[in-house]
């Protein structure tokens, strides 16, 4: 039995739940309907076929599902507007919940979808991939993408509550499962030694460990803890933009790439190598830190360098357009040490220039 | 001069400037060139060509500004996509603020996309009509329609200034002008006998009025100040939700009617007559009421009845599907006084046939 966990926002906290989740969302949904209020759920195609009857057991009926396609292109105002009309089909009124069952896209457009629907109703999530256990489902984010680029809209929207059943990840595949690692790593290297060395001293780890719960749950509760000291990512430096380690250079790489290349967490992979090389050359970390990292990833099957060369060029330009800098600066994220990351202006793009390519671009 | 009023919303305060409006929209935008931000102002095609050097003298260059059609059908996810890469194309950061000319449609639309972008930029509120003066652009309530209904998607997100210029209205049409003084006749009646009484004893009221500026202001004094107590309309009676007086009548007949046949600002008038009526018959009022009122209406070129009959089933119909209903039970505003509003749930639906009846539907 592993504890729930509160995300702490005042008013607005919630909680994630690790074990019994389907017990503690189908008591929620009980109560929810016992008081007359109305639930949808959108859902991933891919989770409702690899768990198909895991929403019925929950107490959804099937007229209260709306099943989307899997993949990024779902994150789009296409989709918003499809799930913004099947609320209204159903007459949804303010008291009414919106669920997501899914990964990341369909958490993202959910809680889109319920900040955006008469101006905001309630919300929950039900990860089904291990990316969006540990990262997307908890901190309020939501969105889609513009044609311009991804995440360019959306709202801060926090979950009344997330139910994280790690069960549900024995039917993801290895590449997703591998992905998901990425995040976990991440949140080793930027805030958290010993999780990063737990890593290290696992034999394995996958889908059927019993050792995931509990690492899930204590990257959920690293998140928990930098989201409700910056919920908006307003700190002028450190704060939630740490959660942005190895993020600079994986969305330049997924944006040249272009989408589904890579996946997120591949891209950030190899983007978490870069950013302990970035470390090294401000003089922040030893160079033998890029081999654990280097090692760490390789042991979880992800990339630590672009599978085919991407134009250096591009990758730069892509940086700067990223729409988390701010007066033109790029910000990046570094770790002062293993375990400890720091955000960092005003850095030579010719050093920028040098470590993509050492990570496979080239000119 | 008449001095600017400040919206009380802690953090979120914002001022209203009343006089030498555009002088005051200048000195902003100069100060925010000066610190970096990029600007971008989203324009209704007909407020730019009744007044097209306004934006242009305010500072703005002509590559800043988005020319949107004229209409309720451009509160769209359509144009919001259109806005949103306009935008996105200037590779606009957080830093940035987007401005509105124009009148509700303009003004909703607007602040939806800067409430949108990036989750969220600074927003700016230049009303051109006088609907939009003394109503939508107080108070963050943004927004589009779905093909399923008006308003059903949005944020609250507040302006960081408003910039009104009743000089402005100069240019209006009488029907455009008659339209925005159903909003104003209409805070008489929830929240001020003596701006009722002011009004009947007004010779006329035009654009070129000299009362205009004050009466104005006294509008949005109202209004903020109701806001200020009840933001996100979340008062279990009362509240934000006054400003409904007349709008559930209104959103029915504009929803059964077709939007175009009516303004809003007609739909209300009828609106207000009906819940005059209303509290009459819930013996809330002196039936002469109901005479003052239509005096008041016609006073000021507006209809007490419908125009031509419609379907009294759809009416209802269409009041039940209204959105701010909770649990089921249509929730109406009435008055306790001419000047005195009040909510009343769980009023018959015989009683609301028979004040539509009376007001121009049929079985």
């Amino acid at each position: 039995m592993i504890k729930p966990l509160t995300v702490e926002l005042g008013d607005r906290s919630y909680p994630i739940h690790f074990s019994n989740s389907l017990e503690a969302l189908r008591t929620d949904i009980r109560a929810l309907r016992a008081s007359g209020k109305s639930l949808r759920t959108l859902a991933d195609k891919g989770a409702l076929q690899a768990q198909p009857d895991y929403l019925t057991r929950a107490g959804f009926t099937e007229d209260e599902i709306l099943v989307l396609p899997a993949g990024e292109p779902t994150k789009s105002l296409q989709y918003l507007g499809e799930a913004l009309s099947f609320l209204a089909q159903g007459a949804l009124n303010r008291d009414s919940s919106v669920f997501a069952f899914g990964g990341g896209v369909t958490g993202d457009l959910a809680g889109y979808t319920a900040a955006s629907y008469l101006r905001g109703i309630d919300f929950y999530q039900i990860p089904t991939t291990l990316l969006s256990m540990v990262d997307s489902s908890v901190g309020g984010k939501t969105g889609i993408n513009l044609p311009e680029g991804k995440n360019l809209v959306g709202a801060f929207w926090q979950p009344q509550a997330v139910y994280i059943e790690t069960a549900l990840l024995q039917t993801l595949s290895p590449r997703e499962f591998a992905a998901g690692m990425a995040e976990v790593i991440k949140y080793g290297m930027l805030a958290d030694l010993s999780l990063f060395e737990e890593l290290e001293d696992l034999e394995q780890l996958d889908a059927h460990s019993d050792a995931l719960s509990g690492i899930v749950r204590q990257c959920c509760a690293l998140k928990a803890r930098i989201v409700a000291e910056d919920e908006k990512e307003t700190a002028s430096s450190g704060g939630r933009a740490l959660l942005n380690l190895g993020h600079t250079f994986a969305h330049a790489i997924e944006n040249v790439a272009g989408y589904g290349d890579y996946l997120h967490g591949e891209a950030v992979a190899i983007g978490l190598k870069m950013a302990a090389q970035l470390s090294v050359e401000l003089s922040q970390i030893d160079a033998s830190t890029i081999q654990r990292v280097e090692a760490i990833l390789a042991k979880f099957a992800l990339p630590v360098a672009l599978k085919s060369p991407l134009p250096v060029e591009a990758l730069v330009q892509a940086m700067t357009k990223d729409k988390k800098n701010r007066s033109g600066k790029i910000r990046f994220v570094s770790m002062q040490a293993l375990g400890k990351a720091v955000t960092t202006e005003g850095i030579e793009t010719k050093l920028i220039e040098q470590i993509l390519i050492d990570g496979g671009a080239n000119r």
